[in-house]
């Protein structure tokens, strides 16, 4: 039931990047490669749109290859390169939560939801397949990743046990639906700072530290490097979404991929309508800030987590 | 993360019927206390409906506790006492398979699907909670699933894995998930006998084929014990949605508790419509006769398996 060696060579089939040497870090290559590697990796668990029903399956391929920016298993698998692990380990890992994150996606832009037409720059799962076929292509995303992650065996400080409950909470009720319910049920709402971060922390953040945290677990990381990384996810989780906030306030449709201006549309609180564009900035950069300053027990390890931090920090799309 | 002997005693506070007993076996007796049994369980393993988000948890709740007839977590209870196990050990198992059946209940239900109104005699979870909390507590009972099933510490011969890959498969793409697809894609075509089995296999008789096999590897079975639990679980499912078929002609919407002839009006093809109520019944009672012959090999110890397919093929809604 584990991955044959075949299988994880070619997850691996990247330009090993030496993190320790002097060179100057090469995000574009890094991100690159593993983009093509956890690309690979996905069209390699995915059942092929040949496969009956064909309409299911293309359906969770279409939007699962529409080309996602690969951020959380990007993490993911720098998280597991900073605490010494293999990895090829991580690759599961790594694809299951990308799954969670589509299927997230495909059901949030449902008409009954936020009703979104497009997204990376290509119509919606709805728009394509239909209603009825986009609900059960986001289901089916989400059980394929509790299948992925049932394929790797455990490590010996973090069972097989722990990572699908990680799992599972991380996109349960508790994490990323309680934000998905707290934002439907915020709209047209005043809210407080406070109760966007709320919103925020579950909707986006748990989602992107439980990669991060899968990624040390799959390199079987200490109790403090868990911890470190734990810290690192949840601040590099809430600046993606309060840049998030700020672009859709000060991007086109067209450089965005997806309905800019959306969240002031459906009168949804977001950083800049409540603190501030300047503020939201300068909010943006102290959570990176302390992401990294979370990162310094693994002395010039991290380089790739670090280098990532700052890329979506400075992300204009 | 396991369960402690307090969480244990509460799942089987349930009157012990010998099985092995003279007496013949009371099967009503038998489905009450492990409905009551089952509803404590699940109601231990889901979050409250104070628990903020309280919409969700609420949505989730009111599914689940919507007077369904735990005739999954049955099967598997009374599979692991055929087996000769602590039943005690199968529980999580059976939630986690309830939990399944109660998402696609309620993401059928919604408008884009089989637009119903009712289920189970009450409002279905949209037509309460509207359709974007829905599609929410749909995606939430799927993931508490898992939640619930990795729980469970796995058996000698059935790895912790191995459980959460029965429950990914016949939740995923190519089962459960493609028969709601073809369902949905069958609507106003004539198919062929072989199509609606297609259909049937993946829609009902999968889940239910999964908790009996579940309820075996919850009791540590033989390989020869679970293939018959298999050639069970899987003539008793299509037998079930044989029934479902006839029932859905012959019965009144009261009697149901949903909407009765709703396969009619949505020209939807069922047993009934394609070989005729009278050869639809021999269908099904040849089904259930395959599924006892199966259970030969647990010389009386598959008393309460017997009652419940016996009590399936005779049963009025």
């Amino acid at each position: 039931m584990s991955f044959s060696l075949k299988q994880r060579r070619m997850f691996v089939k990247t330009n090993h990047l030496n993190s320790r040497s002097q060179e100057p870090f090469q995000l574009q290559d890094y991100l690159a490669s593993r983009t093509a590697a956890v690309n690979r990796a996905l069209a390699e668990f995915l059942p092929t749109a040949t496969v009956k029903p064909g309409t299911i399956h293309r359906a969770m391929r279409y939007s699962l290859f529409a080309g996602g920016k690969r951020i959380r298993p990007a993490l993911c698998l720098a998280a597991a390169a900073a605490c010494g692990g293999d990895e090829a380990d991580a690759y599961p890992l790594a694809c299951a939560v990308e799954c969670i994150h589509t299927y997230s996606l495909v059901h949030d832009d449902l008409p009954a939801m936020d009703n979104d037409d497009y997204r990376r720059g290509k119509l919606t799962n709805h728009k394509v397949f239909g209603e009825g076929v986009a609900v059960l292509a986001g289901d089916a995303l989400l059980t394929q990743a509790f299948e992925i992650a049932a394929k790797c065996e455990g490590w010996p400080r973090y069972s097989h046990q722990t990572i699908i409950l990680e799992l599972a909470r991380a996109a349960g009720s508790l994490q990323l639906i309680a934000g998905q319910v707290a934002d439907l049920e915020g709209e047209g709402k005043r809210l407080s700072a406070g109760q966007l971060r709320y919103i925020h922390e579950r909707k986006t953040s748990a989602l992107l530290c439980c990669s991060v945290r899968l990624g040390g677990m799959s390199a079987n990381c200490t109790p403090a490097q868990l911890k470190a990384l734990t810290a690192f996810g949840y601040n590099v989780g809430l600046a993606f979404q309060v840049i998030d906030d700020i672009l859709d306030v000060t991007q086109t449709s067209e450089k965005l991929g997806k309905t800019a201006g959306k969240d002031t549309k459906a009168q949804k609180a977001t950083y800049p309508s409540i603190v501030g564009l300047e503020q939201s900035r300068k909010i943006a950069a102290q959570l990176t800030r302390r992401a990294f300053s979370s990162l310094k027990s693994f002395k010039g390890k991290a380089v790739a987590l670090e280098a990532l931090a700052e890329f979506l920090l400075r992300r204009d799309r």
